[in-house]
């Protein structure tokens, strides 16, 4: 067992022997892990008890299958419904499976909207409907307005429970009314939606505004103005407005301009987050939603689509290398340097292909500067690939004492890495025209061309110079 | 010249024919190209008067050098500040270069302690010297406080202006208070922080519960209780702790248990977004800080040192196949069949290398489950490692018609795909172990040790088999 637990609540205020690290996930884990093994069902509420939602469903996430339901079974009754929304999907999935309806209604039950959808989305038809029967009428149309939008659309990301307040009325009507009406703001809202007699958005109000002036002044004098997001727009775009507009929260409207929601910065900072997750995982060729603890079949699936096509390009290279059977029979080294002037090629494509790809996603590649990039990428990759070049060809030469070897490993790597270069950015501009995300494909395909040209190059070069 | 740009000021309310495509990055770079290249200064000068400062730096960064002077001039003055407070370190310093410091001087007079502070780590020290003097005692105070931090603690993130409340007046009292300080709160505070008579940190007050309480109540019945972090934490821990806790706000103190300063939820998203690119460029072997829009030499410098790592690691490779010379001058085919072993044991290793990688970052893998997960990667890679071994045995029969060849292929394949698993996990823990940045470094070792394993089972296989 870890040395020590802090065993009082969450840390409150300035604890003179404050240690972050006993509050690191991995801690967190570790502690936890020792409680499982020693099945301490007592000790593991004890401790759910004191971690917050999202930390308890990464908790669950760092454990395989098998032991979740476990630990699933001691998270404290009163935020099972939050846990599960904190979720991710094929984690919630099996746990769900474990659960009768009428459970899954009471943990369900104070949750918002949002939230409720979220967990909706992974049960049965009949699970749905019988736990859609125990909400209230508000949230259950709420939920069923969520349930009408694509995952990947605005809609499905937002709040629906917004707060209206009119432009004519004063400060002090205001927070009057707030006061009232307590439960309608959380501790997070910052700002409040105002709109006219005609229920038109006018923009908002933030409490800041609302505190700070004359309680006397008219809601109208301190509307800021919105950015307002279309509820059917790609979360991606809105996530690029909201980075791009430096906002943290944007009203969400239909296509008849009705405010029905409301797009929190926290929602588009997870889905900036998990965009550059999934760029290296397709970078990588794993499946984007492949979980760490994922059974391993599942995980032997996710992997095969890749394996087969780079097994594919394998094959062309090596039909490639068939070519020049002829010289390899006569000149053994050619089979020994041959790996060399690929992975060269292959290391100095990979870097332009990383850089390149971060840039498009941040929307700083396009029009003009893509010719001035392809330039400077052709020059980087000759200056380097004429360095190594002379670098490899003075070691082949000490190694096979051959200079027409050593000419032969030189002139193909400086081609190999300055062609390797420039399709770093060539494959993902011309993937980006043709609508696919060159993160999924751009590094297979570069991996095929650095093989090919370099051993075409090399081998091509050999057949020529020493045959 | 795009079709159209929206002469309009930044969207305010609901505009009827809003096209979010119209605000992307993308289109409002290529807008500015065009203007660029026609030297519209006026036009210029227009355009970036509707943009974001945040949006303004991200266009500067998507120029080549030479252009970005040009378009800086244009920049309104105003918010000039503002911009280069903005800009990453590589832009902003040679911008700088080519401007006096009283032009600094003006362009920081409005700026917080924070971007001052940002701007000043960027210019020489004589200049240094003679912005400071311009400022004004609190905030030259605030800046050197800030100057004492290292650019990896807590201290260089944190907003040292903080608003204090006692605990002991009425919530009407604080109200009364911020109406009389309105410049105190901008319109993103969320929460003031609580002091008790002998100034020592109990909390935080939401402006939420500020507004929605009665104003009889009294302050201390409301403090939620707030996570303090030290000044001179990493920021990557204090990053954890903001996502582990699920908060997005932190006052932060010093050793003594001193308030210095407050960190907020941007800062720290900035931070893990940073942390996800900067693996990303680390798996690729591109230097942290390579700006895409550098200069060809100080690119081609940056990817040098990885290429050299790879020099060597490729000419241990070919050293390994150079052991078994005999046998390839023997049978060609083998020369040819090579690189099909070890390019399936590369993409096997990293698949498991990304995933492994993440899990870590997000402190998933720790404890017992590291044997579970190094059990999982090898159970994954032998079975991926049979199929693809069938089928690959299958097509070299297709190919050179002898058994030996496609079972010496067949067992290889299997070996390597297995061991590349099993290295995907087990490298990383071992750097981290050894407290090395797994994404830095294990990818390259991955690439060897399948490589090596990939030509070693290979080649050896057949020298045993066919020899």
């Amino acid at each position: 067992m870890p040395t020590s637990m802090p065993d009082q609540e969450r840390p409150s205020v300035l604890p003179g022997d404050y240690n972050p690290a006993e509050y690191s996930a991995e801690y967190k884990l570790l502690y936890l892990q020792d409680l499982v093994a020693d099945k301490a069902y007592e000790a593991i509420t004890e401790f759910l008890e004191k971690q917050s939602e999202y930390e308890i469903a990464s908790l669950l996430e760092s454990f395989p299958t098998q032991n979740r339901l476990l630990i699933w079974e001691q998270v404290p009754e009163g935020i099972k419904g939050e846990v599960l929304a904190e979720l991710e999907y094929d984690t919630r999935q099996p746990l769900l499976e474990n659960i009768s309806s009428q459970e899954i209604s009471l943990f369900t039950q104070d949750l918002d909207a949002q939230d409720i959808s979220e967990i909706l989305d992974t049960v049965t038809e009949s699970v749905r409907t019988s736990v859609m029967a125990t909400l209230d009428e508000e949230t259950r149309v709420q939920v069923n307005k969520l349930d009408t939008y694509d995952d990947w659309e605005v809609g499905s990301y937002m709040d629906p429970d917004i707060i209206q307040i009119r432009d004519d009325i004063y400060l002090a009507d205001v927070q009057d009314w707030l006061r009232e009406n307590e439960d309608l703001l959380d501790d997070e809202s910052q700002e409040l939606l105002v709109v006219d007699q005609s229920q038109q958005l006018l923009g908002l109000l933030s409490l800041v505004d609302l505190i700070k002036h004359d309680q006397k002044t008219l809601v109208s004098e301190l509307i800021d103005t919105a950015i307002t997001i279309n509820d059917r727009l790609d979360i991606q775009d809105a996530a690029a407005i909201f980075r791009s507009e430096d906002i943290r929260f944007a009203p969400v409207t239909n296509s008849y301009g009705e405010l029905v929601g409301q797009l929190n910065g926290e929602d588009i900072m997870e889905i900036i987050q998990d965009d550059v997750d999934s760029t290296m995982k397709n970078l990588a060729g794993v499946s984007q939603d492949e979980e760490l603890f994922a059974p391993i079949l599942t995980s032997a699936k996710s992997r095969s689509v890749w394996l087969g096509i780079n097994l594919c390009t394998a094959l062309l290279a090596a039909a490639v290398i068939g070519q020049f059977e002829e010289v390899l029979a006569e000149v053994v080294a050619l089979a020994i340097l041959m790996p060399v002037v690929a992975s060269m090629g292959g290391i100095a494509g990979s870097q332009t292909l990383t850089v390149v790809i971060r840039g498009m996603a941040m929307g700083q590649i396009g029009g003009s500067n893509r010719v001035w990039l392809l330039n400077k990428e052709l020059w980087v990759g000759a200056i380097n690939g004429i360095i190594w070049a002379i670098i490899m060809a003075f070691i082949a030469q000490l190694w096979f004492h051959d200079i027409e070897i050593s000419a032969v490993i030189g002139f193909a790597i400086a081609i190999n890495m300055t062609a390797a270069n420039v399709s770093g950015i060539s494959i993902p501009l011309m993937l980006k025209r043709m609508n696919i995300d060159p993160a999924l494909s751009a590094s297979v395909i570069l991996t095929t061309v650095t093989d090919i040209v370099g051993f075409m190059s090399f081998l091509g070069l050999a057949s020529v110079l020493i045959l």
